[in-house]
């Protein structure tokens, strides 16, 4: 039974601002609540219906009706469960020596935030630095594209143009005219930039990209969703 | 001025059995709109703003206000201009000999789809043969994900099994085993297919499969999205 303060509450951290004023965030569905309580996560509360099979002990389970999910869910179709989970504090900038990380300037879509979340996962690649307007980490909508990946990736919040000035490791941006991506070595160490659905690698980011690269384009289309360009960029150079 | 019928039958075309029963379906947006009337297409109607050019003379055009524009726009963000179109019709199988189509076996979000046809047109395929349940064309959700890109890549919705019994040239298949995609040589003819986000490639069609390929994971995520591992197949096999 979900209380009236409660479902205000859940409903109140729908909204970036309480998100970060609570430093919480919402995960939902069997298999992503269950890998985040089997992870380093801190999950406060759970709400759950009767058919979820509780595998814990610590966390306080709510149990709620149909309907109550319904009305706390950002799913179309609910899953059974939705928790609220900690922010995990990211700690300082991280080392960048030794190995790929991924750099986003302005991502706005949820879905391909999640959606290259994902994919940096796929090929191991741990560290996101994204630009300060990017959209934010722990909307719902990111949390559910990543389809667990969150738990593995690691983002930093940077004004870009500072960050990328102070770093000595290499750095290669996604552009539309650059080097052939297929005919690039793999990087074993660096960042790869990727910039804005519309607007690509913003005018400030642009004097700081060390190796511009690009996938050929054999036919009209204009341009490729910024998800699946990051994917076929790093199956070439995070081989 | 919209009439209270135009209102209503615009709407019906948000539906698919109305959109098929009619061959007709609804495209938004300057660019869009302004591609398909300088393609093969035949665009029936337009209903715009007054701040769109008209850039034709032989479409009847219907001026209209921004809360009109609001009442049958499928777009959060309506752009101007939305156009009732026919349905091209696909004619015969094509021909599949000296060119890789792709095959989608299920794919069910008409976000994938919309990207998996942008994709294709990325890397100049025009081909390309569904099952019967994918995702319906002309979904709206599906015309406006392919960035224009359904104006050039052509569809035939069919029983696949029995389509891929018949076929004479090579298979190939995005299984997660397989022949590494990295080692793997370009393919100047054949299909390649991809299967339904959840379950892959059915298990009918899996016989039929003569070629697996597969791209090798380094992390830890389970799989990838659709639409971003269709991009990393073809980035390797249709340069």
């Amino acid at each position: 039974m979900l209380s009236r303060n409660e479902l205000k509450y859940i409903q109140s951290l729908c909204q970036k601002k309480q998100r970060e004023a609570e430093r919480l965030f919402l995960a939902e569905g069997v298999k992503l609540v269950e890998e985040l309580l089997h992870s380093e996560f801190s999950v406060r509360h759970i709400y759950a219906l009767d058919s979820w099979q509780e595998q814990q002990s610590t966390v306080p389970v709510t149990r709620i009706t149909e309907a109550e999910l319904q009305k706390i869910s950002n799913l179309q179709t609910p899953n059974q469960v939705l928790a609220i989970v900690a922010q995990p504090d990211p700690g300082p900038l991280p080392a960048l020596e030794g190995q790929l990380s991924l750099v986003l300037d302005g991502i706005q879509d949820p879905g391909n935030l999640g959606t290259i979340i994902r994919i940096a996962d796929w090929f191991g690649i741990t560290q996101i630095i994204a630009s300060t307007d990017t959209v934010e980490w722990f909307n719902p909508k990111v949390v559910q594209a990543t389809m667990g990946s969150i738990i593995r990736v690691k983002s930093w919040y940077l004004d870009l143009p500072d960050f990328l000035q102070q770093v000595s490791v290499p750095v290669w941006g996604a552009l539309l005219a650059g080097e052939n991506v297929y005919t690039t070595a793999p990087i074993s160490e660096g960042l790869l930039v990727i910039g804005n659905e519309s607007k690509g690698i913003r005018a400030p980011i642009l004097p700081l990209i060390q190796h511009p690269v690009t996938i050929p384009r054999k036919g009209q289309a204009e341009s490729l969703n910024a998800g699946v360009a990051t994917g076929i960029l790093l199956s070439h150079l995070a081989r």
